[in-house]
């Protein structure tokens, strides 16, 4: 072990995790409310857990499969190493675990939730937030947990007096990026599987309750109402936490992998090794500040709901001020070289992600003028609600992606000591910035999943019948999710933007070993020169290949992966509607048939439309899954290296900013309503009503289902290509 | 002059030009109909010559600025060569004089095509089409002039004695390019104006006048009706014409330049030349085939619809055809090198052109499965009708890419003589797919063109009262149109692609030649290793400037370009909102204060609405516009070539996916409410057509404003970067 600071990384992840446990276990004692509630809350958890359990089966088979591949590979053709199959699938079992400890904790906590409600406001906050806080620590706990065992493991097991220091880098490396790899497979599964669910549930539920029948959300008469409310669960829960836990591992891995490279040349193998548990420190000190955080989150009994606000935000910028503090110290505490300039680096990606959220909000908040123009764009009608907010989600793509690009290119100029040449460096600094940007991860994301908790209590007290007090209390507990989720989602989007460059930059290096693995021990140029493997830079590998702008494979590869984004989008889009049309002729049919739905006296059928997006979504989350999956490998069989690079390079320059679009424009569309909904333009019922309510339809599959999806298309692409380069280095068609 | 077979040039452009007078005279001839008809005809035009004089005044004012700002570059600071201001002007001139002579023919056909169809659909056909190749062969006949024009003056002006003759071609070619670049500036306002105002006119119209009131389209009781008409000529075909006359020239010129650079490191002076006249030779004989194909177009006096639709065909098939005969012939005669292989790579443009077109054709038509089960979503209300659609359009962008795809790796394969490392043939090949794909323009735009104008002839046909039958002849006038409009779109969307990825090529052309200006002889590369300026290649510049996908600068670009292409379109699409939304409240003011509007016995106030939409025009296009040309500039006066390079390769990608998305979405909405019309799903006035129609409104700005002005933006970015090279190459913050 390089130095004893590494052992900060496992004990902040089990301080995570057992704090995790307390507060599942602190809100467990707390009462479930009234007999309604209990039933309403066990028909949603069951709901829940059995469509996971399907979801799995589905998922497994897919895992089986690519082990098998995996396996050969690996020991078959030995173009990978053989700890592949068995890293890929711990990832994929923790990402998935993530997702399912914090479904299970939000299924118990909503009924809980409402029930508190019923005291206070506040007493409702603190369950809604300690229990969103159980899924925020599990994922950043797990995911420190799972690094480190990886890398303790691989530390021990192999020889460093057979293989050199840096060759068993390599190896720690590939390894943890495939692990990377099966949390991102599992992520994507998860978040498309769950976004067709609730987007497919909550689009039927307000197309035939909301706009034909005229009940209100979440009224028990609707017979989808129970789908919904087990759609917030599955898509915003357990896809939300798979999602994340596979951000933060695949920041965290790949900055870790870059550190391996940027580094590779100085004599001091040390320094290697200090590099690559940098990113981990970052991470570990994020935690424990996180929770800090958590726990300055504390009100006074009468507080209003900008008092809240505050003080939720008073606990984020805690976080975010101490973390900077400390990022300095245990970077100088490592001696890691140039520790002062990476610092910077953590700073400027934490700057970032702030000024994402903010713009996000800013975009999507009623509070401001662009969703206030949108809300007043349905006067005219829902045509011009879905041109208006198209055009605002188009624009509001800017800042973010300038902001990106300043970060970029801030956070490699401070790494690389201000010399562009200096690449390795640079590179690993964008990928620290995008650690920085995921180090508060902890405290933001307790935020995050604490929303679709406050819209389930919602849901409950609304169907058990808790009266206008409460479902006021709910709502607003429910509002004050939505503006600190847009905050979240800025951080998802832009990590996923800076992440997916750092995993370029890993791939490189994959190529290196590729090219050793199958016995090549030189790069020779097209002018005769050569230069050894293992001492060329990530210029030479751009030169070698020819990774240049005018390479053809480079430009087919820019277009495909640009096109890829769209594709994936399409077939998601097209999902939620194919589920939803399911679901809304099944909801009719109900109406229909079943006599006595509408004036109370016949409950209806709620398990069938629970079958039904259970199906829709399982049907339909395969085939755009795979597509993300097989693309890479195609690319690379057909063009080689530069065509991968090329791909990965459009699908997430385009895919970046196509999520934000989507992402933003859902975001408007959901608060234009709410906009409404507060009696503006003539309030709920009214034409200008109507108009939004369309909106919001629409910006349902945009905001929580193809836009959030495209986040790990963009990851998984790139590990994908990272795991395969063994093969597209072997062999390529051109 | 190398070739006496480059007169070939001028003559095909001078008979095009000729023949066009010949059909204006013809249709001139024709009698305009009743008085009524007179009358409305008369509006139309009218307003629509109009809003030209206000736009021309506008364009105006920023080509002044432009013009002033290169003089100063070019005889003050001397970075440019004295040329480049007139070129600039003439390029805009020309591009505006092609729009503006479509549409003064436009304007003077549509009563004489609708007074036509009294007689027979046949007869209505015949002037509509020929009004429409008036167009066509305007636009190639204008386009290949004005290049032979310049060709000539600067080969006779430029003394071969002073300067060498590689120096002689610089010269010509940059000159030439920046002609283009006026052109796609001119392009862009028209396109974007006009844009804006029709669909400003069509949204308002549909929105309070189908919607609201409940009465037909184009009904002379709408006060923006006659406003819409005005928008079909301003924007469908003005802007049109304006656009495809600079994809044709820059196709051409891009290429010229790329023929220069091709066979710059051979001794034989001449080839160059070859290659530089190449393209220009295969336009003028695809001119001359055009003509040929449109002679051929003669139906029987009974021809049913689906005659007149193969006879269409036929003659667009007779000329590609013939001229990918004509194509091996001439390239053979002018014994270019490598003549089979480029001739192949025409061939390679022309098929890639023709899956476009089929496949746009697949997802818009409503005799398609995609189109039809967008009409079936309708059944669930609109929300699902603009979720299917966005899914559906996003999903169409598949084939074009590949296909694109498939285009560049063949023509370039096939120009290089099947070898990757000879970039600047490959890259030349890339060019000539793209000039191979536009040479049957003469005929595609004929059949192109014709819309509008039959979309017209209907209106003029309603308005003035023209009874039941004929208007079921102009409607099916229409129908024919959009077919052959789908196929017409693929191919000014494929060939921007291509023309895109040309002039890129033709941006690393001008850095060499910015470079010599500023004294550089030779570039010195990181290992200290030099090339003289004038015998490096394309891959010596990219290594030069670093333009590899790892460096950060290019990243930006990339990053940057992407963004651009959605803030265009946001801006565009909030652009027609506003101003759609302006109309809607002056017609609903209109029904309100003028009384018997609705009953028949007060006439509107057409003119209101046409200044509404002149207005907003004007107003809402200057900002995009302008971004598009400052963009290029501002990103490379921070971040240099590298960051110019990865924004314009940002731009293609995002921005070509975007467009095709756009494109077929909003075709596929239109056709989706015809198809409903033609009594599916309960037909007119029903539900589900009230839920298509809200998506056609939506379509209507995706398809006609933002998706077509993309393709322009594409292309303007990558003149406005090459004819700014200089200022790049002397200056850059980082």
């Amino acid at each position: 072990m390089e130095n004893y600071l590494f052992w900060l990384v496992p004990t902040a992840s089990l301080v995570a995790l057992a704090l995790a446990w307390y507060f599942y276990k602190q809100m467990m004692h707390e009462s479930e409310g009234t007999e309604a509630m209990q039933k309403i809350a066990l028909h949603v958890r069951k709901g829940a857990m059995s469509y996971l359990k399907q979801q799995y089966k589905v998922v497994g088979l897919v895992f089986l499969g690519l082990v098998i591949f995996f396996s050969i590979m690996a020991y078959g053709f030995q173009v990978q190493n053989s700890w592949v199959p068995i890293a890929f699938l711990t990832g994929g079992f923790f990402s998935g675990l993530s997702g399912f400890l914090g479904m299970k904790t939000a299924t118990y906590a909503s009924a809980r939730t409402a029930n508190a409600a019923r005291t206070s406001l506040n007493k409702g906050l603190r369950i809604a937030f300690r229990s969103g806080a159980v899924m925020g620590l599990v994922v950043v706990g797990l995911g420190l947990l799972d690094i480190s065992f990886w890398y303790l493991l691989l530390d021990y097991c192999i020889p460093t007096d057979i293989l050199n220091p840096s060759a068993k880098l390599c190896v720690i490396t590939t390894t943890m990026l495939t692990f990377g790899m099966g949390a991102s497979t599992q992520a994507l599964f998860a978040r498309v599987g769950g976004g067709i669910y609730t987007k497919a549930a909550d689009v039927g539920a307000d197309l035939v309750g909301k706009v034909e029948a005229g009940i209100p959300e979440d009224d028990p008469r609707n017979p989808a109402t129970i789908a919904d409310n087990v759609g917030d669960n599955v898509g915003d829960v357990a896809g939300m936490g798979a999602d994340l836990y596979e951000s933060y591992c695949g920041s965290i891995l790949a900055t870790s992998a870059l550190g391996a490279a940027a580094f590779i040349t100085t004599s001091d193998i040390n320094m290697q090794f200090k590099a690559v548990i940098a990113p981990m420190l970052i991470a570990a000190v994020g935690i424990l500040l996180s929770i800090l955080g958590i726990f300055s989150v504390r009100t006074k009994e009468d507080a209003s709901m900008k008092d809240l606000l505050k003080s939720l935000s008073f606990g984020t910028n805690l976080s975010s001020i101490l973390i900077v503090i400390f990022t300095f110290l245990i970077l100088w505490a490592l001696q890691l070289n140039n520790w002062f300039n990476i610092s910077c680096a953590v700073v400027i990606g934490l700057l970032v992600g702030i000024v994402i959220g903010r713009s996000t909000e800013y975009y999507t908040s009623q509070s401001y003028k662009p969703t206030q123009k949108l809300a007043e764009s349905g006067q005219t009608g829902p045509a011009t609600v879905i041109i208006s907010g198209i055009g605002l989600g188009m624009i509001s793509t800017t800042i973010p992606v300038l902001s990106v690009v300043v970060g970029i290119i801030l956070s490699y100029w401070f790494a690389s000591g201000f010399d562009f040449a200096n690449i390795s460096m640079g590179l690993y600094g964008i990928g620290i910035a995008a650690v920085g940007m995921l180090s508060t991860l902890g405290i933001t994301l307790a935020t995050d999943a604490y929303g679709p908790i406050a819209d389930n209590a919602g849901g409950n007290a609304e169907m058990s019948g808790l009266g206008e007090e409460v479902r006021k209390r709910t709502d607003a507990l429910d509002s004050l999710g939505n503006t600190t989720a847009a905050t979240g989602k800025g951080f998802a989007i832009g990590s996923a933007a800076l992440t997916g460059l750092a995993l370029l930059a890993s791939y490189i290096e994959e190529i290196r070993i590729g090219l050793s693995r199958i016995g090549e021990t030189v790069l020779t140029f097209a002018d005769g020169s050569t230069i050894e493997i293992h001492q060329a830079g990530f210029t030479d590998f751009m030169y070698y290949y020819d990774v240049t702008l005018m390479n053809p494979k480079v430009l087919s590869g820019i277009f495909i992966g640009s096109m890829m984004a769209f594709l994936f989008c399409g077939l998601t889009m097209n999902a939620v509607g194919r589920a939803a049309s399911h679901m809304v002729e099944e909801v009719r049919r109900q109406f229909r048939e079943i006599k006595g739905i509408l004036s109370g006296t016949a409950e209806p059928d709620y398990e069938r439309c629970v079958a039904i997006s259970t199906k829709g979504a399982q049907h339909e989350m395969v085939f755009p899954s795979l597509l993300a999956i097989i693309a890479p490998i195609v690319t690379g069989l057909i063009f080689g290296v530069p065509g991968v690079i090329g791909l990965l390079i459009g699908g997430l320059a385009s895919g970046f900013v196509l999520a934000i679009f989507m992402a933003n424009a859902g975001g408007a569309w959901d608060n234009a309503k709410k906009y409404v909904e507060e009696g503006k333009f003539g309030g709920k019922g009214g034409e200008v009503h109507r108009a939004t309510v369309v909106g919001d339809t629409v910006g349902d599959p945009f905001k929580d289902t193809s836009g959030p999806s495209l986040n790990i298309l963009i990851k998984l692409m790139s590990m994908v290509a990272i795991v395969m380069a063994g093969l597209t280095v072997a062999w390529s068609l051109f």
